[in-house]
């Protein structure tokens, strides 16, 4: 199975496309340009040269090609960035992986995007694809150190249940990474905003967090 | 120091009002019906016969006389019965712990009150007051089971940080859960509507769920 990254230049795309390579997902890493993404694949490939042969690039066009599509633009771009490869997209596995957040002064401030969610105005802009909210909570910096699990629920939302069990069986293969099915993807709302909370805690505490939940004996 | 419970009868206000009597602090379970809070309050006290001294009753206008003033009642409600105490809860420490939720058929859907959450629109009806954020994670059910730890981090949020700091220290008593300082009141929103992914986590993993957050050192 072969994973786009549409927007996959900045640190949640080559963080993912790094740690996807690692547990043996070919990655491409799509961007409007294709040199630039040639660039942010060189750079991981030198970091970690075993994985260069998992990790590709192309234009977006590329990334969209794939079997599975993550859309890893800035938050404000992420559904015409899906709407503009709707063709390509349609009836495929979509994740959004985006938060809309703004800075003011020392806080975080999470944004009410149209529909309320990035992932459900992704959703609305290519209505053939099954579009899946996940890895929203993972700090970039950890999920781009391979090799060094993330101690980490991801809890993802959808739908459409088989495609969120096509989302859960890659977290499940993330060393420390735990999929929980968190219900339909109205349920992003929250979730993306929660988000905004995490990097306050981030900022207070100087740290990364990470969530786990309690209570839940599934592994 | 006496905590209140304003609507205390409910199944979040009585285990509140069981653990924090467990760990040295007498709490008054206030309810319009003083009749209706010496109830809640018996039935606690034959569970608990130990904490019999530690229980009070009375109603509401008792419950906001107290030193801190915890406002449990339905979050429709919350504003409005803070505001009939404003005179007794002013320079105060008032927590809201009510999150704004829906069921729709099998989810849980967060509401937006106005100014975004239950704790924002408290602290506008009563101004003079210092509004904390508080308890909106963990479960009703293990909060009143006296005796067992809590493993759940407690996300704090408000405007003043000395308010904070009284809610964190009441916190860091209850055995298992971190008092983590989750910045201003306006955190709230997203705090309160991430209740509403948690409750769907229960529903789907059959469980009762709580959040720890990993990468944060101190204790």
């Amino acid at each position: 199975m072969r994973i786009g990254i549409l927007g996959g230049t900045g640190p949640a795309g080559t963080s993912l496309a790094a740690r996807l390579a690692s547990i043996g997902y070919p990655a491409v890493i799509g961007s409007r340009s294709k040199y630039r993404a040639m660039e942010a694949r060189d750079a991981l490939a030198e970091r970690w040269p075993a994985l260069a042969d998992s990790l590709q690039y192309g234009d977006n066009h590329a990334a969209a090609d794939c079997d599975v599509v993550v859309i890893a633009t800035p938050w404000d771009s992420a559904a015409t960035t899906a709407q503009e490869h709707a063709d390509a997209l349609a009836g495929k596995v979509v994740i959004s992986m985006a938060n809309a957040l703004v800075r003011v002064g020392h806080e975080f401030q999470p944004l009410v995007p149209p529909r309320g969610s990035v992932a459900a105005h992704v959703q609305a802009a290519i209505p053939r694809s099954r579009v899946v909210a996940a890895f929203h909570h993972l700090p970039a910096t950890e999920l781009g150190q391979i090799g060094e699990p993330i101690d980490s629920d991801v809890l993802i939302c959808g739908d459409d249940p088989a495609a969120v069990r096509t989302v859960s069986d890659i977290v499940a293969n993330i060393p420390g990474c735990r999929p929980l099915d968190a219900g339909e993807l109205s349920n992003a709302t929250a979730i993306e905003a929660f988000t905004a909370v995490l990097l306050q805690l981030n900022v207070r505490y100087k740290t990364r967090v990470a969530p786990k939940l309690t209570g839940i004996k599934q592994s």
